[in-house]
């Protein structure tokens, strides 16, 4: 009896110890699990100049009557990705707030998908510089006709940042002005980046010109700057 | 004695199993060690203007006579850190090669770090944008008289990139052209990241432009170009 009750003791004790030692493993297993399940974080890099595709699908208003060009829209242009089309893209996943911060900006594809942001409900706010606001084809006057908030700088240095900041998670920012120019015949680079740490100090940024660009601040008319 | 051998079983048992239980954690606070042991991959952001600061201790060339401004310079200007001595520094760590593909460049600090490193033995790169070149007080001529070798491009885009890659390790880069007016008078970003993955998708960009504004390849005289 005593031998049966020592061989119980041994059996439950090495039980216990195993499903003791095998714990860690399952948690292990289970939180990389976890972590598979997480999507990685965005990381992209656009460079430029890009090839001139077609982003009509892309900018497709939903109200827009279906005769515009379609999904399946047959211009002369190729239909692929470029790197126009994917900076869109990163742009239009806006769902609830953009911050933009751009030297300059005439792109009328960039243009159309922030007027769309705006229609959506999604926050938009622009700073911009006080000489490139007047550029040919600038987007600035339409984007404060159709009631987005545009605020600029009137000292003499340049707003030269080309940032732009899309629902607070990912920082796109890079050396590309929102030209036509820029996009279709220069050599620059764009990041796409959803980093929580990059994102903080850019919203910093942005806060702070923000800010001091308040219009109940203005203290003189804008003024001729000298050199770039 | 059957007993104490089947008390002896239990005890061993339970040993090996709490020592095998006790091994994933022993391997794994290992392995902690060893990640705290690894420095965290650099990441900075600089943003600008940046305070004027004296960077004559920075640049001091190691066969300059003492006379010169030395660590304790005296000078009037502030001579605590700035985003401009941040970036210094990131690119004086260089100890192998530098790649620069820069729009303008006429920093007279900036030419005197890359100056340096050339005199030390790091093999510089320079690609810039033709139309650029002759900007007032550009460091192109310079750089180019003291043996560095400089390609720029020769049609009608502009060569807007403005990135540095330090040892193929760390890549700098942002909105900032390297220019006295940029550093003290603009709004602009650099961003300083030790990313793998960056780096090899900038470098193969350098790569491509270097080769394409091969010299040999030349085929017209430089021309104006129309707007930025």
């Amino acid at each position: 009896m005593e031998r049966f009750r020592w061989q119980v003791a041994a059996v439950a004790a090495v039980g216990l110890a195993l499903a003791l030692e095998a714990l860690p493993s399952v948690l292990c297993w289970l939180r990389a699990g976890r972590r598979q399940q997480q999507r990685p974080p965005r990381r992209q890099v656009l460079f430029f100049p890009s090839q001139v595709t077609c982003t009509e699908a892309l900018l497709q208003a939903p109200g827009e009557a279906p005769s515009g060009p379609p999904a399946g829209c047959r211009c002369s242009l190729p239909h692929g990705e470029s790197s126009l089309s994917r900076l869109l893209r990163a742009l239009l996943a806006a769902r609830a707030s953009l911050e933009l911060c751009l030297f300059a900006f005439s792109s009328p594809q960039l243009g159309r998908a922030v007027q769309l942001l705006h229609q959506r409900g999604v926050r938009v706010r622009v700073i911009t510089d006080c000489d490139y606001m007047a550029l040919n084809g600038s987007q600035i006057g339409l984007l404060r006709k159709a009631g987005i908030q545009v605020r600029h700088d009137q000292d003499l240095g340049y707003m030269h940042h080309k940032f732009a900041i899309v629902d607070k998670k990912v920082l796109i920012t890079g050396s590309l002005n929102w030209t036509t120019q820029a996009i279709q015949n220069n050599r620059e680079n764009v990041l796409i980046m959803e980093d929580e740490e990059y994102v903080r100090l850019f919203l910093e940024e942005f806060e702070r010109i923000w800010e001091e660009f308040n219009p109940t601040k203005y203290t003189f008319f804008p003024q001729k700057k000298r050199s770039h």
